[in-house]
């Protein structure tokens, strides 16, 4: 596994260590693409690397939460072979049994189940019990869980509870700014430094753009996209219409105004 | 596999080339039966064509979406057999694999948990965790997945979420202009050039009816039904009758709307 | 299988056949107990008839669509026997393999994932995908596929999809007129000419009641019920009691005025 | 099997005759406890008497609907066993198969899918597809369906569709008439005329009462409780408190208004 | 088994009694903690007390419904084992065989599905058709079925059908009067009688606070835990604010006024 | 297992004692992370010691309710092995075998199923019926069942009924006085006794702040997670933004006011 690539944007890599040290779970809050995926792959190879016995094969195990997700896509189950039934254990289990940083990406879109199945991890006990097992996991030293969610587009309904959120400690992230922005496009997208300056220019107007229907504003992966767009010869204009205009809302108001601010920084 | 028939409409052949490039995922938006099917179907066949190892037996992968699609019928499951159980990979496991080109058509009918199963492939990491299993697959070189869905009809709670949409490049699709529209309709119902002008004329008119329970203005593939039917000696009226009157809507006001233009186009 | 009885009432039988032979899907539309079934199993039979090959040993494949139709019970399923799991045609896949005419009563009740599995069946590619069993059927040459509803008693929740609907033609049912359906209700019921005639003026009066309540007017097969009714000894009034006042409604403001109807026409 | 004991109480017992000799459905509408279900005893058991060839173990096969019956607990499903999966036919098809009278009680509370399967039993096709075993069971010729509801507590969102509902003949029960309701509280309940038939005045009276929240009066089988306690030895206002005023009603005035007449009708 | 400790308070023995002769199923209507469970168990009891032949080894079967109680659960259910699959009566079918009571307490808990299943256990059939068996059992002579609910806190979409409720006796249960209670908290707590006399004087002033959230007043069994703590040592109006205060309600209104009766019972 | 951490706050360890000395079910009220877990595990460790006979391995199971947790989990399942089904002891089902402390946590959130299962386990039955063995487990003389809930985000729709919570005493949790919670702190996060007295001081009075949005103030949970912060060298101010203002609210006004709170007390 080498190096991910991630440029911090302040002291969220110290703090994330600190509270590594004490094995304080962790959420991370803020808009979809800002890199939070990108953090903790960061930090599961940092922290791996500097593990001293064996380190584990997958020092992170994600997990993109859902509606369906149940407690025993989390934990495990049995499976029926012609011997009768094997356990399986589910990615948590295998994170809690290995010491792998075990990250819940969209935490609140989970059931309440899922979340429950959280608690004996994160509080003074750090164990899973594998009731159909009929066993209690004690939850291996290196161990941490990491959740994130993005504030920004929640629906009440889908809060975490008091008595889970309260486990956490919570980072927060936002978009980039344009100069270390841009370094992440030229970077991935491979443009010249002017075109990944003009795309970090024009990113940050759209996010400035008072659209209530605009819910998320571009995430940096968007403008990855446009410059790669341009990087293959698309017109910076045609580039910008199919992955900030098309891309982030169907309204016809919306993507009239994205396009304005995108034609005032990409001359025709 | 012969060459599927489409004829371009605009540059959307050399946007879909350039996002392939770059394996950007893609968003195809646009009306039902305007040849968003037929568009995903000839990229595939251009892309095999082109490819330097063996193409996969099966260059496109296609999945109509809908509310009961489960994560496994996508991923794969087990099946019991006489040995125990055998893995069966999903169509999306399949395309990953061979790398395909993996279609899912009206994306946003399918649930949550289906959608979030395409994060970890539509992102830097290029992966499909296939959890039942305990591995993960890597995406063949060749694989991208592009999905579709028709803005004209969304039920707002039916929208996909900003962390799933801000993945794709969106390319947007409309009915092919009447000259166009009259190509394919002659082409695929074999109607002579006067016939198939003349329905492409009256699909053009009956779109710009201003009939708010016409939801979808009739699709290319209602004009070709018509011409199908005139070729096989059916008055024109009474064929507008069953493929655009009657099929596009129960409401009495409406089917007469659309029949007065049809009149209007052919004479009795 | 001997011809089934069907009297037709316009140009249904032309129009289908003319349908039939570019394979276009067709969409009945017409009220309950109207004759749309019979009309397929008329139309199966012509076809069969006239069929070069063998003739499937079943040419029409008829299911009532409801709510907890999945799409396995179209498709097929596996069955657990002794050697394992066996593969089992669903109706659908039965139809495609061997060239039947495959009719989906009641479209509209099925279930959105239901009508989905029909589009790959309905455009120009002709295919079932089974998924589970990962393999695709490609549809026999004289495979069709007919559904029908009826647009009197939809609730909008349950309308037909564009994307579904804009695959079929649509043929539009009605009750027969007086004199076509006192033959009707003289062959089925084994009445006279006159006790036939009465009845069916009798349903044509019901029906032009304007009734809020009694949403669909009784349907030929009622008034046949009424005349078998009759053929026993039944008194006319009594008969139509059964058949025509107490079948159709619970409200006894809609009895009493198809009963004063029902005395208008059969003196006591 | 013995006579089942039923009063006739008009024209019901030639009506069903002469649909059954005609096999057309029926269907029974009334309140509760008025004697549906054995009038339906009764009928399958005077037909079974006159049948020619071998009658069936099980003249009458009744099915009681709710919310959870599946189309499965009517037709029938597979069993596990140590030899694979065994075929198990359902109620409705063991009565298909042997030409038993198959009484649907309450049927609106089935499921729109268990209702959607009885129709090609009840027109004039006659049969009952197994798309489970994959084979349709054609209904021996001493088969009939019959169905009931109570109308008077109907749901709307639980009538019977049309579609469903004019397949059957409707025949009409209500309350016996005093003297023949005291006659069946003598006979079941097993006491002197006098008390019976003040328990059947009784009965009359309070299904009388203008009190909204009385929903269904008494039944017949309540007044023959009260009888039968009275038989016992209890005090007849305290067996009316049980039978009748507690039984009927959670409400206290609807309970303080059925008492009154209770006392009214019999003294301290 | 010992004879179950019941004291009386009316004539429901009796009734009980009346009603178990004739066979009539008998519902039990009152708050909670009021003595309904003592008393069908204290019932059940004398009956096997007086049976001649051998009393079954349960005598009293007893089912607490809820809302996921299905039919199986009552009825039985097919158990996988090495030789098949193996029938495994449930509780209901167990008491049907062996002449047990068969009490459900809080029967409109319950799902539709399963009062229906007592229906023909409940009339003249006393029949329970085991339909996955294919077979049905006739009742044993001795077996009685028992409901009972509480009308205090009904919410009205989960009332009784009548057609279920009209197939029973009703015998109204209410709280003991003070002496009596008095005597049931002095033996169940082994308090002398003047604590006990004080509790149930509190317990009969707190019933009658006229607080409209406070749903059930305290039950007998909530007075003898008072009793039982100050038994222990605990001060009473400490042992009142777990017992009666904090375990009746969340609301501080309503706990401070039942707290405000216990200090007027009991002196600091 | 060493003696848990747990400082009393009142006169809960004599309550408690009282209660199991009776066998009497103890409900715990309280908000989150003010100790109620520890409680209960200092009193099972606590009983445990003073047992006579061989002490349970498992003192203490401990159960985290939740939406979907079914009576099973609960009570035990059948699992599918070679020799065919094997029973599985449910957590509850073990400590009610064993003589374990069997505490659920947030019991409210549990299904009703799951709550009634434990009505025979709380009175003076102490049974607990495994109806799907066909047996009943009499609970070991040891037994005792303890249920947890936080008053202050109940749904009103997720109420305990009275007729499962009349089964409880309750004691009431709250957080502990300053003094007892700075002495917590010092300990859990080892930080010196001034930063410990500064967060508990800080906790007592965002407790205070009269904002509707901050349904729990911070638990004691939360200041331990920021000394322990503070004591890895963080800031106070920046430890105090993700243990105290980040992790409790998403809102920015209840944000900005915790976070003026936290200056005050912590010096930049």
């Amino acid at each position: 596994m080498t190096a991910p690539f991630y440029l911090p944007a302040g002291d969220e890599v110290d703090l994330f260590r600190a509270a590594y040290d004490q094995r304080i779970p962790v959420l991370l809050k803020g808009p979809t693409g800002c890199g939070k995926t990108r953090f903790v792959e960061y930090m599961a190879w940092e922290i791996a690397k500097q593990r001293t016995g064996t380190p584990p094969d997958e020092p992170l195990v994600t997990i993109t939460c859902h509606d369906d997700l149940t407690a025993a896509d989390l934990v495990g189950r049995y499976l029926l072979s012609a011997e009768g039934t094997t356990w399986l254990d589910g990615p948590l289990t295998r994170a809690a049994r290995t010491g792998a940083i075990c990250y819940l990406d969209e935490v609140v879109e989970a059931r309440k189940d899922t979340t429950v199945v959280l608690h004996s991890l994160t509080d003074h006990r750090r164990t899973l019990p594998l009731e159909r097992l009929g066993t209690t996991v004690a939850a291996h030293p290196d161990f941490l869980l990491v959740v994130s969610y993005n504030p920004g587009y929640q629906v009440t309904s889908k809060d975490l509870k008091p008595s889970t959120r309260q486990r956490f400690l919570a980072i927060e992230f936002g978009y980039p700014d344009p100069e270390l922005e841009a370094e992440i496009i030229a970077h991935e997208a491979g443009v010249p430094a002017d075109v990944a300056e003009a795309l970090a220019a024009l990113g940050a107007r759209i996010r400035n753009l008072d659209a209530a229907d605009l819910l998320d504003g571009p995430s940096t992966r968007l403008l990855v996209h446009a410059g790669a767009l341009i990087g293959r010869g698309v017109a910076p204009r045609r580039a910008c219409d199919l992955a900030l205009v098309l891309a982030t809302s169907d309204d016809r108001d919306v993507q009239d105004a994205v396009r304005q601010v995108a034609h005032a920084v990409f001359a025709a």
